[in-house]
């Protein structure tokens, strides 16, 4: 069996352990909450690992891109929400997987859109899309506009969903927990408003791993859609929804040199396999490109981050500024970044090298799609 | 033959045009200052571009990972410089590709690099990495070690290198001026002392765009190496190393939707398919995550940028914060978006839509390699 040390770096980890873990919790909670759970693979991108999601039964997906529907197709998914506003010029290739067995939910936030789907030559299942918190896309729940839409969508209305993207910019828990019930309830007075007007609404589907963690209540909603909390990253603890440990994903790299002068370790894990994402920046923590840990990753006795990266380096210093213990780290020496967006970091790789948290051996090789 | 309506967005665009004259432009340069050109495929990755900048003899490449290494020796291109330190842990696939043909030059700043080296299978020519700005690897020219780590490597050694890698954060076209200046002199001036400790220094390797683009003698230096001018982008831009006008790369999105409330057009281009890069946040003008241009890449009479991107959606607003006139960005419209960082954006893709500036027709599909 292959260890770490018989891995090219940079080379993106997986621990199955963690994986697994953070499935269960969340499966737990939506349980708890009586509704259903369906995962968005956007962060994943595997079969491999939506087969731990579904334990076996492949059930229903999110997906942000038709390659994401293609794809997840191939292994016999055919319940798929594709929860980006629909592009006319996608129309045909969205078609092309409904012939080819997929339910491919579409979903929209405008009466153009509504009408291309209208004209499209297959009867797609349509969301209209929601916005709750002024993030991107959507109309607003109590807008004359959705019973337009809703109109022109005439049987191929299927219901509401909404993403309330700014939980990801929440400073506490509490702020969640209000935005948990902020995405809940426009959803449903939308769906309502639709009822009330004589529409169908048997979908109202909402979520993001924030509000997924902290909804206290869900009353009228039917799905939940959510997806970094497979892997979690350092943005996700840093606004508390997970902890540093529950952190799936990590990216390998070696050392190639060292800046005593200037206290830096050099390594070959730069953006290109970190991804540019800078997400903690505006947090409490400013966690650089990615939190240092070591092989088995167990934290530092020194506090190293990856302060600054190009193409295929990376910077790690000590956040304190002091000079780290060279000798802890020497050239061709190994060290596992834990990364700001998993979302991001992942794709820039087209596998996950798996493992276990107790066992150094690569148990398998996952494969992941990538683009559009 | 396909034209931008017939592919599906999002898509990266190679305008091979404005390539093309990017490439002449360099080529004079170097021309000029009579030193040899390496370039570095890092930005571009294809085997298609590089046939442009060679014109059919292949010549000498930069590489920033074996995994181009190896994409391009399987065209047959042979003279590699691999430009990142070398990691010990990588030397056995690097003896691979000597065994397959490559001549890969290899490079290092510490004496543990240099042992490792040493005792690998095949014997790799070597440069020692310098540095000449504080910018990240390398050892001073002036420094001691730069004759140990000669001393260690023995018969292995060919001279050295360096990148000028500050280069791109210059406020003026003198600041560069003056930066090729270091760039040149301190690589000169560590080949001085090798030969004059009784070493040899054959090569004496510089090299980023903006230093290429405005060095003024390049007296003692053997060989550029520059990857970015090829494609420019609007970092580039901002530093006056090119005009908007010189980028060659751009991302086709689709309008999918409008928040007419807050003045944003909705697209399908989102931070996956134009990079997290924003390199220009900290220049004069932050072009946000994009500068969005016409179809035929023209500059639209409203002032629009990418303001802010979630993983497939672009939000499109206007520059001054007023609302743009929605009516000419239909839903399903088509926009191009001018990248920030052409390394970062064209490494969301796997292939290049080619088209030329005077026709819509797309020409060609170049696929480029990824990953490691």
């Amino acid at each position: 069996m292959a260890t770490l040390h018989d891995l090219e770096t940079p080379a993106l980890l997986l621990d199955r352990s963690v994986l697994d873990r953070n499935l269960s919790r969340m499966q737990a909670r939506m349980d708890r909450l009586a509704v259903r759970l369906r995962p968005h693979v956007k962060t994943t991108k595997s079969i491999d690992v939506l087969r731990r999601v579904s334990g076996g039964t492949q059930g229903s997906i999110t997906v942000s891109t038709l390659k994401e529907a293609e794809y997840f197709l191939e292994y016999g998914v055919t319940n798929i929400l594709y929860a980006v506003g629909i592009a006319p010029g996608k129309l045909a290739h969205a078609a092309g997987l409904m012939r080819r067995g997929a339910e491919l939910t579409l979903i929209l936030d405008s009466i153009e859109a509504a009408h291309a789907v209208r004209q499209a030559a297959v009867t797609f299942p349509v969301l209209i899309e929601l916005d709750v918190d002024g993030h991107r896309s959507g109309v607003s729940p109590e807008s004359p506009l959705l019973l337009e839409i809703a109109a022109a969508l005439g049987s191929s209305l299927r219901g509401v969903m909404t993403h309330a993207g700014e939980s990801y910019n929440c400073a506490s828990t509490a702020a969640i927990v209000d935005m948990a019930e902020q995405e809940r309830a426009g959803a449903v007075r939308a769906a309502e408003r639709l009822r009330a007007a004589g529409f169908n609404s048997p979908v109202v589907s909402v979520g993001s791993t924030p509000t997924a963690t902290f909804a206290a209540d869900l009353s009228g909603v039917t799905e939940v859609r959510a997806g970094v909390y497979m892997f979690h990253d350092l943005v996700m603890a840093g606004i508390g929804v997970c902890e540093i440990d529950d952190i799936a994903l990590s990216v390998l790299v070696s050392v190639i040199g060292h800046q005593a002068d200037r206290g830096w370790i050099i390594t070959d894990g730069g953006w290109m396999a970190l991804s540019r994402d800078r997400g903690t920046a505006k947090q409490r923590i400013d966690q650089g490109f990615g939190l240092v840990r070591d092989l088995d990753c167990r934290a530092l006795s020194e506090d190293l981050i990856v302060m600054s990266a190009n193409q295929e380096h990376g910077v790690i210093a000590r956040r304190d500024g002091h000079s780290p213990d060279f000798s802890r780290y020497p050239v061709g020496s190994l060290l596992r970044i834990l990364p700001n967006h998993a979302c991001a970091t992942a794709a820039q790789h087209t596998r996950y090298q798996v493992i276990e948290e107790t066992d150094p051996t690569v148990v398998a090789c996952w494969q992941r799609t990538n683009g559009w």
